[in-house]
Formats: C-alpha cells, sequence, structure tokens
C-alpha cells in the first residue's frame, strides 16, 4: 500500500532540487529510461562550447599535455573513489564496454592457462555473453552457462556448484539488466576465488545508482558504462577496473601506441605503461568524456549513500503503485528493495504495444523481452511525480488496449 | 626559389575564405600541427550545443532509432564517397584507429588460413606496429619487416621481393607519418594481390588532405583517423573500410551486441550483421561524431581535389621558402610535390629545442624523433602568412639558440 501520495514524497524528498540540475525535466516528458541512457545537465552545453573555444582551439594540440592525456585516468579515480569504492590506480576511462569486456575477458584467460572454461549465467547482457562465446571460441575454453530465474540473478549455491579447478573466469552482471536484481558480490567473488578462478563484474547498470565496494569485496576485474547513471551522452566511453594487485601480470592484447609505457617515444617495441594505462589502445576519445565529469562531481558532492536512498524510494513506490494500479501486471523484479537495483520491470501480455503506446504520448520507459516494460528510474533526475505519471499512462493505456 | 610572397598567394587562393570558417583563425597564433589535431569548425559549439539540448535531452532514447543507430554507417558512407573513393556500404565509424587495426588484422589473418607472415615497414606508424606485433605473436605468424629511408615509404620493389605465399597481409600507411611519403598504394595492393595476400592501408595521414581510390586501387582493408584533416575532435572515432567482396566472409574477434545481425533481439546466440555494420562492437560514440560530420559536409562542398591543390600549394612554399630562409636545415619529406602529403618534416639537430621555443612563442609545429620539425599544413585552415609566419619563427629561434 503507497502510505504517501507521490506530491507528497517529492516534498519530502532532500533530494528533490537536483531535478532541476537536468535538462529537460521543465517539460512535460516522462522518462523513465535513465538506465538506458540518463538526461543531460544543464552544465553540458556550455560545458562542450568551453572546451571546443577554449580547450580544443585555444590549447590546439598542447591539450593533450596539459590535461587530455590523464583525463582517462582522472575520470578513471573519480569513478572508483565515488562509485565503485576503489582506491586509485585501478580504474580507466576509455572504448566502449563491449571492447573493454573483451580485452580483460582475454587478460583473465591468459592469466590462467590451462583452465578450460568461462563461466557465465543465461541472462547476462548480450554484449557480455557475445563477447565471451567468441573469448571462448579463439581461447579454446568452453562456455558452462548457469540458468537463472527470469526476476534473479546467480545466487552463491549455483555458482560453487559450478566453479572448480576447470574455472579461469566467471564473468557475471553486478545488476540483471532486465530484473535489476542486485548479485552479492563479493559472496559471489570469494566463490570464485575459492576455486582459483578470477572474476569480472559488468556494472553497467549499478554504476551510479547501486553503492560498490570493490576493494572490499576483492574483485579482480570489472567493467561498465557511463551513460546510463552517470549521464556521459550516447555512447560515451566506458570504463574498465584492474584489480592491482593483478596490474603488473595483466596483458591485454590491443597493444595500442596509448597503452605503451612512452607513447611519444614511438620506439620498435611495445611495451606496456605500468599500472591501469596498459588498458588503454588508442587515443582516448576526449569530446565524449566531457559530460561524464560534471555528473561524477555532483555524485561526489550528493554521496551515493543519498542517491542508493532515492533509488530505492522511486522503485519501491514504483512496485508498491503498480501493486494498486496495475493489478493484472506481474513484478518481474526482486519485491524485496535490497535486492534491487535502480530499474523495476512489470511484465504483461501487451507490454510490447504498451510501450509503443506510450511512446507516442511522451512516457517514455524501455522494453525487454519477454513482455517486459522496464522503468529505469535515474535517482537525481526521476520525481515521484513522474513515476506516477508514468503509471497512470500504462493504466490508460492498457485500459485503451482493451 | 618563392616566385611568390604569401600574402600574393593568399590574394589568389580560392580556398582562402575557409580559413575563416575555423575557431581560432582570427588568433595571432600559429598552428602548423593538423596532422595530429584539426582545428574546430565554428559550427561545431552550436552543433553540440542543439544536439545536447535538442536531441539527447529531447528526443532520449528515442534518438537511437530516429537518428543515432545509422550515424555510424552515415558518416562511414560519407567519409567513402567524399575522401576514400570507396562506393556505399564499405565504410564505418567507431572505435579507435588502434581498436579497428586490431579488428582488420585479425580478420586478415583469418582470411588467409596457413599463410605465416604479416609484412610491414619499419617506418610505420607505432600502434600499427604494436598491433600488429600483438596480433601476430597470439595468432603464430611472423612479422616481416621492411626498412625503408626516413624521407621514403615501401617502393614496389621493396614490396615485391618480400611478399610470397606465406604472406597473409601486408599492412602499410598510405602517407608516411613522419615524411608525409605517399605510397603507392595501387599498385603495391596488385603486388600484394599477386602474391594472394590481402592489404590493409592506414589512412590515417591522408584521409582529407590526399584523395584516394580505394575501389579502383581494388584495396581490400583500410583505417583511419577522424582527428586530423577531417577535424573530429581531440580523440574523435575512427573508421573502418571493408571490399564489398570480403564482407559475407570477414570476421572480427569483437563480438558485440552492436555488430550483431539484430542488436535489440537480445537472442543467445550471436550472429554478425550483414554487410560493414559486422565491424562494430560496442554502442557508437554518438557525441564524438558530430564535429565530424559538419567537416564532411565542407569537404563535400569544396572537393579533394581542390583542398589537394590547396594542400600542394602550402606544403611547395614551405619546401621553397624554407630552402631560402632555413638553408641550415634538411628536407625529411619528398621534395617532388606529387609523392607529398599534406606534411613537411624539416630536421635539424636542434629542432627539439626549436619546438619547444616555438611553443612559447605560439607557434605550434610537432616535433619527431629524429631531429625533425614536422609542420602539418590543414588545407582548408592554413594561410600561406600562417606558414610564412611559422618559418620566420623558426629562423628567429635557429638565430637566438647560436
Amino acid at each position: 500500500m503507497t502510505v504517501c501520495t507521490a506530491a507528497d514524497l517529492d516534498l519530502a524528498d532532500p533530494l528533490a532540487a537536483h531535478r532541476d540540475l537536468f535538462v529537460g525535466t521543465e517539460t512535460p516528458l516522462v522518462y523513465l529510461d535513465g538506465n538506458s541512457l540518463g538526461r543531460p545537465l544543464r552544465t553540458t552545453p556550455e560545458r562542450l562550447r568551453a572546451f571546443v573555444e577554449e580547450e580544443w582551439a585555444g590549447r590546439l594540440i598542447r591539450g593533450w599535455d596539459e590535461r587530455w592525456m590523464d583525463l582517462p585516468e582522472v575520470l578513471g579515480d573519480a569513478i572508483g573513489a565515488q562509485i565503485l569504492g576503489a582506491s586509485t590506480g585501478q580504474t580507466i576511462v576509455g572504448d566502449s564496454t563491449t571492447v573493454l569486456l573483451y580485452k580483460l575477458m582475454r587478460a583473465a584467460v591468459a592469466l590462467r592457462p590451462g583452465r578450460t572454461e568461462i563461466v557465465m549465467d543465461r541472462d547476462n547482457f548480450p554484449t557480455d555473453r557475445y563477447v565471451a562465446d567468441g573469448v571462448a571460441r579463439e581461447c579454446g575454453l568452453t562456455l558452462r552457462w548457469i540458468d537463472v530465474d527470469t526476476a534473479a540473478g546467480v545466487t552463491a549455491e549455483q555458482l560453487a556448484a559450478v566453479v572448480g579447478e576447470q574455472t579461469a573466469l566467471v564473468s557475471l552482471s553486478h545488476v540483471a539488466y532486465r530484473s535489476a536484481w542486485i548479485a552479492d558480490a563479493g559472496a559471489l567473488t570469494r566463490i570464485a576465488h575459492d576455486a582459483g578462478a578470477l572474476v569480472l563484474w559488468d556494472l553497467s547498470h549499478s554504476a551510479g545508482s547501486v553503492p560498490m565496494a570493490l576493494d572490499d569485496w576483492d574483485v579482480d576485474l570489472a567493467v561498465g558504462c557511463t551513460y546510463k547513471y552517470l549521464n556521459g551522452g550516447p555512447g560515451s566511453p566506458a570504463f574498465a577496473f584492474v584489480a592491482e594487485r593483478l596490474l603488473d601480470d595483466v596483458v591485454q592484447p590491443i597493444q595500442g601506441w596509448l597503452g605503451a609505457a612512452d607513447p611519444f617515444l614511438m620506439g620498435p617495441t611495445y611495451h606496456p605503461a605500468d599500472g591501469i594505462r596498459r588498458i588503454l589502445s588508442g587515443t582516448p576519445p576526449v569530446v565524449g568524456m566531457l559530460a561524464l565529469q560534471d555528473m561524477l562531481q555532483l555524485l561526489s558532492r550528493v554521496g551515493m549513500v543519498a542517491v542508493r536512498e532515492k533509488s530505492i524510494g522511486l522503485t519501491s513506490y514504483a512496485v508498491d503503485r503498480a501493486a494498486e494500479l496495475l493489478p493484472e501486471v506481474a513484478l518481474a523484479s526482486p519485491a524485496e528493495a535490497s535486492l534491487r537495483g535502480g530499474h523495476v520491470t512489470f511484465t504483461h501480455p501487451l507490454m510490447g504495444e504498451v510501450t509503443a503506446a506510450l511512446w507516442e504520448r511522451d512516457v517514455i520507459p524501455d522494453y525487454r523481452d519477454p513482455h517486459g516494460l522496464r522503468l529505469g528510474l535515474s535517482p537525481l533526475s526521476t520525481s515521484y511525480d513522474e513515476v506516477e505519471r508514468g503509471l497512470q499512462a500504462v493504466r490508460e493505456v492498457l485500459d485503451s488496449l482493451g
């Protein structure tokens, strides 16, 4: 039962004013897909203008020495500190999530020679599954699949049952892209380590909405996306984490000049850079990193504890209110808030049609097979009223579809 | 001998007015490193603002369906048509030059099973050499090096002497990053093909300054950079070309969702997309592609023939004027304009110090070992007067260094 109205909750929300910091929140559009693409900050257009006119045009090639060359590490360390619970020197920004998955999976397999399996669940995000399939094939390994419930993820028992001395790598998502199930990353990492395997976490659906403690969890490798809850913009670069204890030995296959010890020596042979820079390959995508930087500063001021509290408030409101308003839909996410990330998925046989009709009305959720209406509720840019208007629209569309 | 003064040449230059289209050309700064980073267009800040406020904030996730998903092919086809002499469906924008080199080298090796060598010259750009070294090692091939003169590139005779039935891939730069030597891409491709090998051209230092005819030259594979003469901005994404006749068979190792036949089916197995999209892996870097699009439209209006004519005018002026003004420096680029790309390199034992002193005076060339002052003369944004002021500054600095 909903105790408070959306208006009450917005009034009581200590983060409510942050919504005004994002472009478009002043319009009637209802945006419920923050875990596909976050809204831009109002500071972003001016940030980009200043960059083009002052840094790019003004400093030109000198910008590389002065600031740009360090951006992958500066932003990586900010993500590590603010978002991941990772101390400095372990996180770097670049490439796409897919390319970084490839690099780190290849690196993991090389660190566990003689082992023959990569373990992954069938509900992992498609690009993770596809990359793992390719890496397993080219390295002569087998992919060992774990089946999971639609509304859950891999449990400790499931993982313990399949890992062993044949396991090179366990590759899982921290928050499931459909159900929002939060994996017990610490416990699962321990189970993999007990079998001598490495663990690679995909943090794409948790980074910026669910607090993490990669150092405490003793995580080996991780990747994540910056255009969802980190508001970096369409196709903004990804991030990679490599635990400090692995950095001297980690070798990734795309040996480029920007991952070399001294890129501008331009010498005859590739020697990997010390530390996390060896994960880089090509020139850092500077223009694509600029929006991200402001969002990291905002998250640093707010703090992930407050962000998570608001996120739980939003998803709990959606779950409770849908139970009242949409009795014919089923919750395909954990009912228990502590097990649920920043989005909520509801299923109904008509959800494909519902999503199309909602988009027509400027109500923008996402749709995921099978029959899932997925609401991604960015904590800082979404109001309770926006969720309420979205659910009311679902009600009206379901009624109109008869 | 210089027949005309820089002022005469600027007055007679039919493209002179284009210089005003670029941010920063109104300042006294002398920019002579357009082959490291092109200046931004004046339209770029407004393009970025409009994108953030109207497309990103306004269309949100709908932008993917409406425009963004097609950008890699739309921009790829524009590069193909305007810059490469390649018909549609063979060129795509994404990743970095380094990552695309890796994908295409791996693809080439897979297309020539049983062959044991990759051929490359020792003066190729570092990232090309490093990637090839890694690919050769992981695929069990040998790298066969060709030695070249500092002021030249691989000749037909040199290539013919090393290719054979053991050659899987010949990987060369179209324009050499130090000397600006233009390789005879058509002839060299034919020699490689006669040996049954594939050819991968790195077009980074020619794209946007030297006209190309990839279809006529029967090129197999190519990559290139968009932040030099295509003015995409620091770290803007790269492009890849795959000849249509190879597209059904080409397989690249980074199997990501955006290279899959139907990314949003999110099915259990990766099936590569038909055509050039199979070269993609992760989410297209949309924000980083926006500046590039305007420059491609400008180049399309001007035409590569006129661009090349201006480019030859600028580098010829630099060569002739340096012979008068800087008798103690040596030309490390081809003296013959038809063999020289968009930059010119002059050597002198003090060029390291000269470059540092020039930067202090807001005269920005690049430096490349050994002892090379490299002037990258972007045809549309560089004036003859700017080249003259740069060379005068070199004269003054050499005098002051004694």
